[in-house]
């Protein structure tokens, strides 16, 4: 594999919709429109945690241009099979979609209007009388885990390895990971380090807010235009929440702006689907800004401590993490995915992981880009980094004495194949900005981050057009460059250019079934299914020339985007191109077209490294970020560009995660910054330029070596940037954001 | 094959898009619309013949609201490369879309404006100016033929074997096709009678008049929707004429009202296409009825001269039939597929059949259901029934002793394998419509008819959704029914219900390529690819089960949808069905789909038998049909109601073409009639119930022995009506239709 020579593979061509986008004529979720469409409002719950007593529609119906109203009634009540699984749970998204008897959160949908003008539906919102019966909010872990908690879920079981709470909980669950023996790790470390972390709840700032379109016919078929990384998810969960049979319902994703995990759920479609039911009538839907942060799903608010402990030659010895993820108000945070990240980059020979979801009154989190991983790695990086500091190392000598690497074993179970950390490691320590000079108030931050990217399932077809050129369909919407990723994979196989292949994001009908986009697995997972129908679409032209040439099929090799005779045969004639085979298509056996499905293991573990240079200003507190260095081992990276993009964006949310983002609930659970003005993420002109290296150790599992990426740039930072705060200050900071005001109390109290 | 037995093949399930067409919720090719959309108008020749001295486009752009104006200079000017094909000569086609230096028909497109109204658009096309120079127009064969004759186009050749008409020439092409003895097959005959027939130019008369709506974006790609039987042809012609890359262009058909052949080409697809890149905004181009009329592609009109002897014992010996049709503007009259039809159904030992394919100052023809045989049939099976009366012989009786059968060879070449053309004798032989009894003034006649039948290239693929059902997406538009065959095949293969399969007409994108829906080709050879790719989807399930069994694949039967073991293998385990298998997709391999492509032989020959009894109003001259009898070879039958509908669909256009339509020009060359309330096409209301028999002799090329059904049948009725309208007054009417006034003058005439 490492031998191959790649054409196009690391190439750096235009993206296939780049032209559309930055004209503007790319379609976005809100784009879409039908004739006849209604436009729809949702009335959203006014407390954080209520009984709803009695909902009235019906005044709604009166203001002119109302067509339908509909409440959580209107929807089937489905039934729990079961354990509650992340994300997967339909009670719990049913009632997450529009509240039935409880509303959970402030923003909780709790009816929906369409209308002829959406001034007009939310007039009708504005006319649906409910009574509530007002219960406490439960706004933090320490509340929803107390003895006298108000509980969210009269029928949650907490879940996992004893012991747990018993019921009445808010905790739904328990992740344990161990090994070794965590008292005799202790008792054999020369240094302790043991502190607390939090990180507030943050959102994924997606640019475009979430929006659908939705025709319904009368002979019950569905169609739904949105924006999301999983148009078979929202079909198969707007199946289960409407009780409409799967097969009957069509999802065509738009272009998408942002997404981050965020869009891997549904909120509007099941509504949209209600209301143009009982309207006979199209009916879109758009969230504002403030609905996005009020209704989406954000991630976890966390409660991290570790205790880690190390011998003076800098070996790490044990680790014992505790981590609280809230959920929001329905179970499926990703505490289980931090247990799994929390300690994977070194090798401990005594852990204990011990994980809890909590359940609070605030928006039901999602996933968010490695989802629980930036969290834990907060807590761990900054206490390796607290343990080098007290042994006098080096903080990246101290990573490499203990990172793991090949044939080491994960916490959470496999042994590594070929892995790059160590890699990434060494070359976060040779770049220029890690030498860099540092003037007063200057600190330099280390951090390191893991991800173990996902498998799941892909289909690609691969059709030879009559002129030589070729299309490449999947299901996943495009996040991240995955057009491109598409046509170079194409064009690598079959010889020509990425320029030459027009690489498509099919529906649900038109796409075989394929998992979301997101778990770092497209370029991965789908890349595969592209490259194996890409294999047999050169099976199938090497067939044709054996045809037209009249040899065995092994008497023609595909060279060059060519077949070119070998093993001696027909070396008389000239070799063909692939637009002269197609044009004689019909003459030799029909249409060249294949499919593929895959369903591979985990896409290979992702490591990265770090740097970051801050200066603190004395008088405001503020922290600007002076240099962003991030190497990371990509495994092989087939469009460098999007690659880098991804390193550099991931980046950024960490930054900004570190630095300024916070949800701010006032104490009956209203947030209070439901917006980009008061909920400040960075902007190009708060950050330097973000360096990247790539580091290429190739995955085993793919055939090119490439792994996923999209993920691991976010995990380090949080830590790293705190790191850097430490070395600029001289203080710990142990709760995000480390915002101008913390910082300035910090400097204010030596 | 005949040993299968069928469970879904044969059904008749209710059409999966019937409930979209009969509540009107189906977009056909006019329903689309974009944002910022503009409406185009075409300007269109007032000559049938002239010079285009000069076009000065500048006057529309004053026009307020006029946004573009293109006229053929702005295309480029595309080269010929050797012979003039049917269809396919991309300069003719070129030209036909719009005049270049000549226009030669009444309503030759000559320009086109784009404008933000139809009223504007209307208003700019009429301030061109055009300056023509005004040449003699060419009506009919006998003008085109002389030596005087005016000349469309002084770089035509004629083509086919020698003597052919030197150039300058108004004939495009001879074909000749002979064997035996012509001269001797004559001087053994006991009777010889020949005729001479004419057929009028008639439109197939499809309700929706042509639509596009076309968006071309800044990075050249460019999106046509439009009402085609062919999308892969509207995107490679449409490549051609504007010099775009195929695989920038994806085509997108809409629904489809009517085509029968007329909407197999492209008319308005390139002017839309160049209107929106001039303005940057989408454009939609709709024609109206009598645009339809005038500039798209009805049929030839005909003059064939039939010669034919037979033995006193009712053998027929000898056949000559020499055939001129009218290609309209440029070559391309159905004239070679009516020589391979003519003589096709009988065995003769001596035949010459010649065609000439002429051209005349009239709209370019394009396909019509079986084109060019119906002309052929109108004469040769008129000629029969008189060699069968002269003899004293029943018709049916004479056909019987004539009928070609398994392994006699057809004038065209190849030897015909199984076919039923005996059995649609024989059946129709004792249908009790043929022995029923007749009154004063009425007459019964029989025809026969054969169409080969296309192959051609098809692709289809099948996707297994997580609940059990399946998708499965042509690249085949659904003119008269084909997505419940489509479905039905699947439902056959995978053991479930046809309402538990998705059958989609997919885009040239989603699809692989697929010729067009046409040549009675669709539920034969894509049918072909839908089997092939469910009996891969069938081997996969297998595999699955097998896998979750823990089995060898032989160990795994398919039976009734459901998964069983087998040669004896895990007898104890319990059947899985489909259902049950596609949940556990991801656990097992991933997702589960399919593709196949096929390039099959023509598609089995079809014959048909056909009865009509009609009573002629001595007063008036009006033929009322009486009792319609259609008896026909489907091989096999998917969907019979569909099968029964193609007979019924074809009888009525043809009994329209022999009693009623007919284009009527005036002396310069203008469509006098080019409305509906003046073409006069059978309504409901002129027909009786037309009777249907489907005969199953199983085609050997097709799995389920499926043959082509969509065009025989418009093959008999010219001649049967005809023949019936003989034995109820005694007269041969050798010239269509047999309207009114000619019958009336032909009864008058005794």
């Amino acid at each position: 594999m490492s031998e191959r020579k790649f054409k196009q593979v690391g190439t750096r061509p235009i993206r296939h919709d780049g032209l559309e986008k930055v004209t503007g004529r790319a379609n976005f979720g809100a784009d879409y429109s039908l004739p006849g469409m209604l436009q729809g409002a949702v009335l959203r719950s006014p407390h954080a945690h209520a009984k709803i007593v009695s909902i009235d529609t019906s005044p709604a119906l009166e203001v002119e241009g109302v067509k339908a109203v509909i409440s959580g009634r209107d929807f089937p009540i489905p039934t729990r099979e079961g354990d509650r699984q992340q994300y997967g749970d339909v009670p719990d998204l049913a009632n997450n979609v529009i509240a039935r008897d409880k509303v959970l959160y402030h923003g909780h949908a709790v009816a929906a209007v369409a209308a002829t003008t959406i001034e007009a539906a939310q007039r009708g919102a504005e006319k649906i009388r409910v009574e509530y019966e007002v219960l406490p909010p439960v706004l933090d872990i320490e509340s929803a885990i107390a003895p006298d908690a108000a509980i969210l879920h009269d029928d949650l079981v907490c879940q996992g390895p004893a012991p747990v709470p018993s019921s009445p909980t808010n905790v739904a669950r328990r992740t344990l990971l161990s090994g070794g023996d965590i008292e005799q790790g202790f008792a054999d470390s020369d240094v302790v380090v043991e502190r607390e972390f939090t990180t507030p709840m943050v959102h994924q700032g997606y640019i475009e807010p979430h929006a659908t379109v939705v025709e319904t016919l009368e002979n019950g078929n569905v169609t739904i235009w949105c924006c999301t990384q999983g148009p078979f998810a929202v079909r198969g969960l707007t199946a289960s929440v409407t009780g409409i049979e799967l097969s009957k319902i069509k999802v065509i994703p738009s272009e998408i702006g942002g997404g981050f995990g965020g869009k891997t759920t549904i909120y509007l479609e099941p509504l949209a689907v209600e209301l143009s039911r009982r309207s006979g009538r199209p009916v879109k839907l758009v969230m504002s800004r403030e609905e996005v942060f009020r209704a989406t799903g954000p991630t976890s608010a966390g409660r991290v401590r570790v205790k880690m402990g190390a011998r003076k030659d800098g070996r790490l010895v044990a680790a014992e993490v505790v981590m609280y993820y809230e959920a929001g108000a329905f179970p499926g945070s990703p505490v289980g995915a931090g247990c799994m990240c929390a300690l994977s980059a070194y090798c401990f020979d005594h852990f204990v992981i011990d994980g809890y979801d909590v359940v609070t009154t605030k928006p039901r989190v999602a996933a968010y880009r490695a989802p629980g991983a930036p969290i834990a790695a907060f807590g761990v990086e900054q206490v390796v980094d607290e343990v080098a500091e007290r042994l006098g190392l080096d903080p990246i000598e101290l990573r490499l004495l203990n990172a793991v690497q090949e044939n080491d074993v994960a916490p959470y179970g496999p042994k590594y194949q070929a892995i790059g950390f160590r890699e990434t490691l060494e070359e976060a320590r040779k770049h220029p900005n890690y030498s860099a000079t540092l003037g007063p108030n200057q600190g330099r931050g280390v951090a390191s981050g893991f991800w173990f990217n996902a498998g799941l399932q892909s289909s690609a077809s691969v059709h030879m057009n009559e002129d030589g050129t070729a299309i490449v369909t999947t299901g996943n919407p495009d996040i991240g460059g995955s057009r491109a990723a598409q046509a170079i994979m194409v064009a690598e196989e079959l010889g020509i250019g990425a320029e030459q292949v027009v690489p498509l994001v099919g529906d649900t009908e038109s796409a075989g079934y394929t998992d979301l986009t997101g778990g770092s697995r497209t370029a991965y997972a789908t890349g595969m299914a592209i490259i194996e129908a890409s294999q047999d679409i050169v099976r199938q032209l090497r067939e044709r020339a054996a045809k037209i040439w009249g040899v065995e099929l092994d008497g023609v090799a595909w060279e060059d985007g060519r077949a070119v005779p070998s093993n001696g045969a027909a070396s008389d004639v000239e070799p063909l191109n692939l637009a002269e085979i197609a044009a004689q298509m019909g003459a030799t056996g029909g249409p060249i077209v294949a499919q593929a499905a895959v369903s591979p293991p985990m896409a290979g573990p992702g490591f990265a490294t770090h740097l970051c240079d801050v200066e603190v200003d004395q008088e405001t507190g503020k922290v600007t970020v002076l240099r962003y260095t991030t190497v990371q081992d990509a495994g092989k990276a087939v469009h460098p560009s999007y690659v880098e993009g991804q390193m550099q964006g991931g980046a950024a949310q960490g930054i900004g995660w570190a630095l300024n983002e916070e949800y701010i609930f006032d104490e009956n659970g209203v947030v209070e910054n439901p917006g980009f003005l008061d909920y400040r993420m960075p902007v190009a002109s708060d950050l330097p330029m973000i360096d990247t290296v790539i580091v290429e150790v190739a995955n085993p599992l793919h055939p090119y070596g490439v792994r996923g990426v999209g993920e691991t740039p976010i995990v380090p930072p949080l830590a790293c940037v705190a790191n850097a705060v430490a070395a600029a200050t001289g203080k710990r900071f142990t709760d995000l954001p480390i915002s101008p005001p913390r910082v300035l109390a910090a400097i204010d109290g030596d």
